[in-house]
């Protein structure tokens, strides 16, 4: 291994995107710019840590600084993303060597991945084998997913984004029924992301001032659904409001643990499951039981790609972490996660802190039972209280011809150093 | 009949409503407000011409300037709209002596009717009643209809800004599959509204700069869905981009004229007709056929209630279209519609002018044939530029705790003055 001269880092991104990941990238990138050549080339690996297998890196210097700017407004992964979970150690311990010959090629000693529970996982075990092998890293580990099911930090980047668009859509949508109800639409179904937690699903509640407001029913992955109740409810709303919105989460179960949604149920020809569909069952049930006419959305990746409606919370804590992450790697620290503190609730203040990644990865922070309410509906006050800041503050992006002004970038990836690299 | 004193106007919302409707009223209320006691009270009739056949009449002098002013920037309908058509005169005459009682009984001389093509045959209807009773009305229909049907007009105020809305979020959709294609989604398909005109699909097309941006495929009404074609044309995008996202009217129908849609196919035990299914249909086949994996979202009512990301330009026109309406009363127009003039392309000018409602009632503009791309799967050059001005500018509502600031209304409605109607 090369001493003595300034290392290099590798930042990559992983599993599902979201409207703010690339202000995480755009504050790893900020916080490089800012340093004092401790790190000498911040690559950017494509296609998250397949990029790092396949040496497919660019080098973000080839950034102008007007591009990082518009980095930050930007949905999606600008250098792409994957859904790749490395196996354990014992399984596929090539993989894992791999990535330290990769690193060693490169003259890494940072490395930061972007992501979700199985990039928590993935960064602990590149520590792992690291130590083992003596290569001298800092891996860190920079949160987001739009589950919001990460422990330890108060919130996961992208969720308050999507938390933002799915209160005012379910809003917007309640103002849409109110002005028809009469004559038309009676109910309303928007299905929404969460297959095991119903975080994004609860988001919506923050909507409903009142009984009177939409959203009245949301349904929950963590209560089993009952026909009977949930119709009751329905006619219930309708009787009493005129209409009924209901916001449904995708992964919505029977007592049995057996998803509602036919289509979830089934499989296309290539064997692929196929979500979706659990609004199209709850709308069919609606018409065939009660006779009301119904309507349903479902918001799929809208909902995480929504930059035009950001939160600036969110925004600003996906940057800030981005930038934290660097800050804590020239400091030396190894195998840890940057996170959100909340220090107080009223105002919303938060600080960066961080914490070793042996706390976090593997665990899986599901929706507090007393942030149901008691019949299963809707949210709890202090549900609301919790969820409330996320989505606090508005970060348009700027608009061209009528359109959000993304970024889009093509950068030259770096010339291999190594042999194609395979199983 | 009173005569020699300030007479009183009624203004209504009929059809379904648009993110935009309300600036319409707005307009209305702020140009009555302005004018020189002409018109003593404007009455606001509740859930469209139902209102004025049963007296629910409220008085728009208990809005207050705030609320007025976020007025304009509510979705939905405030007063309430309805979708019931009055049939013909010959059919149901009592209908519209009804509404001449109530104009007499509230000494109406205006009458302000904002929707799309079904009230603008219900408004010059109550003009003809109206001259054959010799009762003095002015009938003003002032346009309203994401459909963007109506004739004369540039364009229907509410489409702009589902345009909007429909064009920013295939955007961020095709964002999101960019970053995830190599490992996950290939094919991402949107159901827009559109049972016989493509006019909202189209406009998802303004996204597209170029043959690898999304959309790639939209399918219209107007075109013939061929199963052949469209599964060819989805995997040549795939192979040549990566990935492939797709806008899909609702109304898309097969040579026989028959929609594609299972789902439009069938009724509900309550015989009610049942929409959407064209995106469920159409992600079936692509994963059937080609085997790739593919999400799907329905934007439904989330599309025309999408105040947060209204059009500029078009919350202006519906504003101008009401404000108008007022004037043109005042200067004693009847069965007449103000409708939007394009002066210039480039830059967009328009003004208002007007137009006799004979030659607007059940009229229906479709798409030119010159708007649809050759191989029917996109926008022409032509098309574009008709529909780029009416996406520009932005018109943010506030905001408190992290969401849209929409008004809510309660108003105390008049007392009646007549037994109550029933046909």
């Amino acid at each position: 291994m090369i001493e003595n001269k300034p290392k290099n880092a590798i930042y990559a991104q992983s599993g599902g995107v979201t409207a703010v990941i690339n202000a995480s990238a755009a504050g790893v990138i900020t916080a490089f710019r800012a340093q004092n050549e401790h790190i000498a080339n911040l690559y950017a690996a494509q296609n998250g840590i397949l990029g790092v297998l396949h040496e497919q890196l660019v080098n973000t210097n080839l950034i102008s600084n007007e591009q990082l700017l518009k980095l930050r407004q930007t949905p999606g992964g600008i250098f792409k993303s994957c859904r790749y979970k490395l196996k354990n150690l014992l399984e596929n311990r090539k993989e894992y060597e791999r990535l330290i010959e990769v690193f060693s090629a490169y003259n890494i000693e940072y490395f930061f991945y972007n992501g979700g529970n199985d990039s928590a996982d993935t960064c602990i075990k590149v520590a792992q084998i690291a130590a083992e092998l003596n290569y001298p890293i800092k891996a860190i580990h920079i949160p987001k997913t739009i589950d919001n099911d990460l422990v330890i930090t108060d919130n996961c980047p992208g969720f308050g984004s999507v938390a933002k668009y799915i209160a005012t859509s379910i809003k917007e949508a309640g103002y849409d029924l109110a002005s028809m109800a009469l004559t038309s639409t009676k109910v309303f179904i928007l299905e929404v992301m969460g297959r095991h937690a119903g975080w994004i699903a609860a988001s919506g509640g923050l909507a409903a001032n009142n009984a009177n407001e939409a959203p009245h029913i949301i349904l929950f992955p963590e209560v089993a659904f009952d026909e009977q109740l949930f119709l009751a409810k329905v006619q219930q709303v309708v009787a009493t409001v005129g209409y009924c919105v209901v916001i449904a989460a995708e992964g919505v179960k029977d007592k049995n643990g057996k998803s509602i949604s036919a289509a979830e149920n089934s499989k296309d020809a290539f064997g692929h499951a196929q979500l979706g569909g659990v609004a199209s069952v709850l709308a069919k049930m609606v018409g065939d039981k009660l006779g009301l006419k119904y309507h349903y959305a479902i918001a799929d990746y809208l909902q995480r790609s929504a930059r035009h409606i950001a939160s600036k919370t969110d925004v600003e804590q996906a940057y800030c972490l981005g930038y934290a992450a660097i800050n804590y790697a020239l400091q030396g620290k190894n195998a840890i996660m940057p996170y959100i503190k909340r220090v107080s609730q009223q105002p919303y203040l938060w600080e960066i802190d961080y914490a070793p990644l042996s706390q976090i990865a593997n665990q899986e922070k599901t929706m507090p039972l007393n942030y149901i309410a008691e019949d299963g509906f809707h949210i709890t006050p202090i549900c609301r209280e919790y969820l409330q800041p996320l989505i606090l503050g508005e970060d348009y992006p700027s608009y061209s011809a009528g359109l959000p002004d993304y970024l889009t970038l093509e950068l030259a990836i770096e010339s291999k150093k190594l042999p194609p690299f395979s199983k």
